[in-house]
């Protein structure tokens, strides 16, 4: 038997939704993974070490990295917040992991950017990874600052990133848009896997949807990570049209890659109401 | 059993060559085919109304597109002729299809636009949907105003379309060419079906052939729409490379993505001749 | 004294308002200056033969070309108009002045073309040449069909045409985005000259402005034409902004490139009210 | 004589180097001029109003934002500096500006980002606005995370920015590097107004140097905002070149757009020695 | 039976290791397969006809076109070697070659170019086959060298070439890197096969690799030639990467397309060693 | 009085036109100028050392970089020849020339290339740097190997190269084309200056006109460099003018770049007429 690719990953973000599928993912690539959360984490398992901590904490997070070779860093906000939030959790929490990785001499981070970081770009005009930063929200403007941070810790400090810009990983399908926006959890492994895997990474942003019919964004400018996604939404595209009701081509939530993050008001006003 | 998408579609040129394989092909998409053609349209079907009129007639095809949720716009000339021809079938005809469809709400037009729209480019430049416009006769500048029309139509009235740029879409292979510019007629129903239920088509290009070995220009732009071919001419090669012989690669019909309308002359000349 | 570049030029829209000061301006061009136009010529010169007639009528129009080394062809339709009346001044007008070219050996063809041709561009996207077409209403989508037209003459029957996508060439400043779209008439000379003496223009379009100080297209692909502006608004800009109100960045008209066109509705509707 | 353009600007950073030249700038170009720094402001002018204090502060800043036309963010920390005073004076007030200017309807903020930004960028790769970030330190991090704040501001909420990339802006040369790199302190006057004054802005990003002779990077992209830089470093280039040593091409320093920042280590490894 | 596409093909270096495997794949294209190398050449097959020489002899070279319809040249030196054998073998070898061809009217070359010619390239970049030359030694040169050569001769002399990028095509994995660089032996011949009938060729570089899972460049530009690889190196990765060691994506020889190439010093002081 | 900026420059060619003209523009720049030719060069001025010697002479070649700061290499073959004369003068001569750098330690090499290495272009396509290489002729060929040459030289052992793609630097206009062609003397002296003293050239290309009118290429990659013409060849437009026939713009050597070279047959076979 093969010995695993990694002695020691560390995951963020472990008792979140994709979290929990990640760690099973992550098992056959590392003999121990170190598992973090904010929230307790279930069930560990005997390869896992828990870590319960909040990203804001500077100390807390840097530790977390000693002895890791690559970090998976799905932790923080999952979606639109207040500001504060966003910023202790996203943007301090991320730049303790990428400064634990500088201090500890960690790798390679596989980062789980989003579709939000790139929201206002418009369907039909097929950007690709290089096309400029347009966030959503708060969450999405979270998300290009850690890109950058990445893009920073590459030019500088020669950490690799793969920056994962996640359209949408869910159990279920709430939305018809989900039939091309969707990452399967199966893909989502995958991906990952490639990420941590590929023989140079550099600082690479990849688009995160399985092999959908409907591509939205051109994922050219990443064929080097070698991810290659095996499930598709077709077989769901019955039940879910039936189901939901279609999209109505002049909604800015269907114009825009975004989704309905783009007809979201700024959190804190929501907050306050 | 799911209802149709649409409840009735518009289907011009209904009595042509590829309009009698759309009829077949749009039957499970809607409620009510209309069928449209200048010519008698033979064996109407109970899901079927037909009309046969002239497009030039712009009070008959506006009354055309009335409770129609959608327009397949195969209507016009279908080759080079004359240019009085062109300019009633295909201009005039079409600017009254969009007239038709702004006084009638009609959501979104699929329109048989065509590879002559931009002949005089050349095979190895593998050009994508943003090419400049190069017709090659006047068919294909006909088929220019149409693009820009539908363009003007969703930028000023926020009608959708989707132009298909058909290379070419017959039972028989008369020239090699069609060994990589073949559409074939169910890759043509599903190309239509594609853009008519695309989540957002605003206006968009696509490019029409089947998946065939060799591929001229470049479909990256047209993804969103989720046109997947199923067919390829490959299996025709042998017998059709036996029958007819090989491409001169200096000849300008080889040379350039029109085929031999480039070599032709001016149709009011070949029809005075 | 050198002997004038043409020995005679056929000028379309020759008692129109930029066909007025073109006349002063071609005249030390050629030896004959042909000067036409649907509406009588007044103060016709020594070295002007003067002709009336509708650019509709086909066979005129072709007569018009006979003996003819380069064509201005400011006729037509020089504002949004009703869809009858852009079709036979613009659409069938130009192709009567393309078949003219062809049957008569005319080199050269320099037309005015429009910003209206791109006008549903934004500003900041800093379009060049190559963009495609977005026409900002019917006056706008001849104006495309007609460069489709000389992209055509040019690639098939090997005439030349320079295509001046003018912006704004007026007397007077009505509007502060004449700031930065005015073509001054002296420039609007300029530009022709250029366009006719290029050494080799083969199907080219040149943006139309002063040189303004607010650029919002690229003028790059043109280089080869080698027009320079002498012009600017800069001396105006006191006067103007002082009496006409600033723009609103939001509106349309400011956004796009087409300015207020893009705020008309269709105008059948409008002649109908 | 006229009114000026604005009733009132709020000028931050208005004690630093940029901030004094900003003030004698401005005022021909409001009613009011509201000036602030977290330092205090010396020789307050008759059309002054003075503000001190820290951009931290949310409630202060948005206050500041009160009843104003436009904004000139200069301030912040002008150069690499620990991650908390980035954090503080970059990131979180610069997002106290926008808020600022969302709760209080501020059309349009003109803010100093930096070409460092955009550090790690080679010369001869001669990059435009739209070239991917690429910060070389935590102070260019924080640009990149304000110029997509403003982005997203525009797209979301409609407040416009002109984010400026200035290079070097100082009163001496104290590297032959700013032979090219330099605003002069009248271009940078000439550069807000512009920025101020422009049309449309929607969100656009300018890099500021002055008419230098050596131009590393590509304005192309900025054309709209009509600035016309009048000064050039050639006057004094046998003095620097005399006084100072030759760059060596192969240095990091000379090679990237950022200069000896991308030189510098972690600052708060730094600090920590 | 069909007859064969061609009646004689010359193949140079076909005792070199792809010339053998070239050999048995060209067998069925053509009635005689005419096969030079400047070794002695074994088994010669009935259909074969069997050329000694050395590519510097410009005589022999040119007769050795005589009667020949397509030129498969993978003749000359196969790797970095002094400036001499280079010069004599690649450069004057691969000028002889094409010069036979014109004088001899041989309609089509297929070249075996290198990977060695863009070796600078970093991965990440994607790079397509418009991206400039960047050599990474004096093999690569001259490979630069004959592509232009080809380029020269199609422009000027109307002889079609496919110049054909291969990676590595190896009998065994040697290093990780051929993991994504392998070509096969029968995708290389799959790929001759397509250069030597696609409908067109005019001047077209291929990249050659066979459909590994990492992509490195992107064939776009090459799809004309319809190359579709068949094989893939994953059925091998479990071996190779327990093997052998895997890469530091610091490595220059890991960042660059060229691989080890990019470490190498001058041939010709290595021979002075 | 300042110290020149180098103490030595190589000058190769110098007995030719270029080269005399250099001599003088040279002078100002270094304390010895090494001036080079096969052909015996006349009125050696104080500041100079003269050499006597063939480029295919290795051995000469290299001893003549020794002691070199700089090299301006403007020998070779200056036009159309036969391979012979080619391959001598301008591929073995210059690489002599960059092997002589790197054995010898010289910073940087200013190049005369050729707009004959992409004079196969076509004037309306407004090529920036980054085109592809399309030489017209064998000396084109032997340009666009010496540009890859030293681009290999640059990566591989970081010797800077700017290659001049030089268009028509001649005494008297023979040819309209000159008069967007030209690049005067002066001019040229000017391009050589900005070459040798940009503060960082890495591998850069430039094109080498006056500021003419019409600009047939895009040097906008060049912004670097610092190139900045200061004459034009409109004071000569009249004379030559009336004196020289007007291009046909369909003639080849007016559609491409590279003018009437583009008409010449192979050199061998003219030299055997």
């Amino acid at each position: 038997m093969t010995k695993p690719r990694f002695n020691r990953i560390l995951l963020t973000g472990a008792a979140g939704r994709l979290g929990t599928h990640l760690r099973r993912g992550l098992a056959p690539l590392c003999t121990h993974l170190r598992v973090a959360d904010m929230a307790e984490i279930k069930d560990i398992q005997p390869n896992e070490e828990a870590l319960q901590f909040d990203l804001a904490d500077m100390e807390a997070t840097i530790r977390a990295t000693e002895g890791v070779d690559a970090i998976v860093h799905f932790g923080g906000v999952p979606l639109e917040r207040s500001w504060d939030s966003i910023l202790n959790g996203n943007i301090r929490g991320s730049y303790h992991i990428y400064e634990g990785a500088r201090k500890n001499g960690v790798a390679r981070v596989v980062y789980s950017s989003s579709v939000h970081a790139i929201g206002y770009h418009q369907i039909e005009d097929q950007i690709d990874a290089n096309a400029p930063h347009r966030p959503d929200g708060l969450y999405g403007l979270s998300k290009c600052f850690v890109e950058d941070l990445g893009r920073l810790y590459w030019d500088k400090f020669g950490i690799e990133t793969v920056a994962l810009r996640i359209f949408s990983s869910f159990p279920e399908f709430t939305d018809r848009r989900m039939l091309w926006s969707m990452l399967t959890f199966d893909d989502c492994i995958r991906l990952v896997e490639a990420s941590l895997t590929a023989p140079r990474a550099a600082f690479s942003i990849v688009y995160g949807t399985s092999a959908n019919r409907h591509r939205m964004v051109d994922n050219r400018l990443a064929a080097h990570i070698g991810y290659v996604p095996q499930d598709s939404t077709e077989a769901f595209r019955a039940e879910v049209e039936a189901r939901l009701s279609p999209p109505d081509p002049h909604a800015p939530a269907v114009k825009h890659l975004g989704g309905w993050f783009v007809d979201l008001g700024h959190p804190d006003d929501e907050a306050a109401k």
